[in-house]
């Protein structure tokens, strides 16, 4: 094993860099523009060369680095072939082999749900679970499943696409997926201000939500004040996400879900909702998982993609 | 690699054995009864003796034996120790120690269904295919999922257990698990039955089924025969079957569904059934999945067993 590795997490906005030791500590951390011009062409190149000035900087050689992780917003295989990066603006190719050609040294690559829960599992709150399912609730709904200490891929890169379990038949609303009903459409950051939204518009009980934005973020403190309309809202978005981690759970039996997202800020009160629907639904074999929250933020993509080349 | 292995399939009536070459094909097939006095203390020794006088009416010696796989009808962790297995009386123990105590060959050992999964995967219906879930629709409905050729056994055994996926708020029936509204309420051969019993006492549509006994089979039957009350169960049956295994999808995104038991004994036409709501609810990453027939039978446990020494 060599002395350092570099992970990269790749956004729509922003290419996230860290360099690490082999120990799994962050040495650096730093960010570029992701150029999205003529399909996303000098994404790959400006990322070796911020990692080649990096190098330069800390008298590192190439020598001295076991290789280059990079996460991708978009399917990507077991070999490193992204499938379409709809955001980047890229088509299909092998990551890997287009990296090479550009810095000498191995890189693998993920998609970045999967790298960021291999970065929970290897520095986060997953840490010395090898078998655990994180689930990011955001914009969408996200998840990354790791079995057996590693990333369940699928056969089209498509593994842990929990957002898309369907969980509700009486829906009327389009998911981003095209269907209606979809876990997502109730766990997410949005989903919660959807479920807010028309529990809200049923009658006229007072709520602290009646004054200002509502979102995941005053639904959850309006909980922690008490607000019982809120507490509502909280039941529901307990009661989808229970179920759907149920669903995952008769599948996979993981040991421990690991909750991260903007939506997972509101803490562990979180749990008092998902908890009882989760124990309700589940198969008694899966009952024990853990509850955790994620603890590397926006780092555990980076974590994550230096996890693929120190620890597979 | 040696010349043979024996796979072993442990039932609460009968141990189904074989002999295998490392090519993957069954010599010999047997069966001893499964002698369940006294906390099952006579099968794995029982098993141990008929594969020895195997060895000798064939003139196999230990050093030509690759191992011994066995599967069991419980929950087995990924180093082969047994999570109580109530039909054989079995409580908690390592399979291989306590076997390797009565044989000296390497002992493999994993949960009945899982086994059943990687025999298919092997030498049955999904040949070739190295990320697969297993679909048994008999008494209740099993699963068993392979991802990257390994079978996924979960943090406490209880990977795949899809047929406890909760489908249906609206049940009012308790599922074996203590549950109500799990798939295996539908789709397993007394779900079938269930379906077609209360489809039947809704009104007084004629039908093929209001004379004789009603069973997964004569339902598939009539539906052959085009009888009209049948299909309305084969469509609610494929609603809930194809509802269940979608939710599958988005979890492991598996190449290929192999559906075994019973209930598949009806053949290719059950897909016309599946399929329609499979790619109604399924995230569109996954609707490619092929669905297969299970083609091993009754002889997918001893073709799995075998395997776990000889591929794994």
């Amino acid at each position: 094993m060599k002395k350092y590795a570099f992970g990269v997490d790749i956004g729509g906005t922003t290419v996230k860099l860290g360099l690490f030791d082999k120990e799994g500590n962050v040495l650096e951390k730093w960010e570029i523009p992701t150029v999205k011009d003529n399909g996303g062409e000098r994404i790959l190149p400006d990322v070796a060369d911020s990692i080649k000035e990096m190098m330069a900087a800390k008298g590192i050689t190439e020598d001295d680095v076991e290789g280059v992780g990079v996460g991708v917003p978009g399917p990507v295989d077991a070999q490193g072939n992204v499938q379409k990066a709809v955001n980047l603006g890229w088509g299909v190719f092998n990551i890997p082999e287009v990296m090479g050609s550009y810095i000498n040294v191995p890189v693998k690559a993920g998609n970045d749900a999967n790298v960021a829960a291999y970065g929970e599992m290897w520095q986060g709150g997953g840490k010395g679970c090898s078998n655990m399912v994180a689930v990011t609730l955001g914009t969408g709904v996200g998840g990354g499943i790791i079995i057996g200490g590693q990333i369940l891929t699928g056969a089209t890169g498509a593994g842990g696409e929990i957002g898309h379990i369907h969980i509700e038949d009486n829906e009327t609303d389009v998911c981003g997926c095209q269907n209606r009903g979809c876990l997502e459409q109730y766990a997410s950051a949005t989903g919660v201000v959807r479920l807010a939204t028309r529990r809200l518009a049923k009658d006229d009980a007072p709520s602290i939500l009646r004054s200002g934005d509502v979102s995941a973020k005053t639904v959850f403190d309006a909980v922690k004040a008490g607000d019982t309309v809120a507490i509502e809202i909280a039941e529901q978005f307990g009661e989808y996400l229970g179920k759907g981690l149920a669903a995952v759970a008769a599948v996979v039996n993981p040991e421990m879900f690991v909750i991260g997202g903007g939506v997972s800020k509101a803490g562990e009160i979180l749990f008092d909702y998902i908890r009882p629907a989760y124990e309700k639904y589940v198969f008694h074999g899966c009952r024990s998982a853990k509850l955790a929250l994620a603890i590397l933020g926006n780092d555990a993509g980076i974590f994550g993609a230096a996890a693929l080349v120190l620890c597979e």
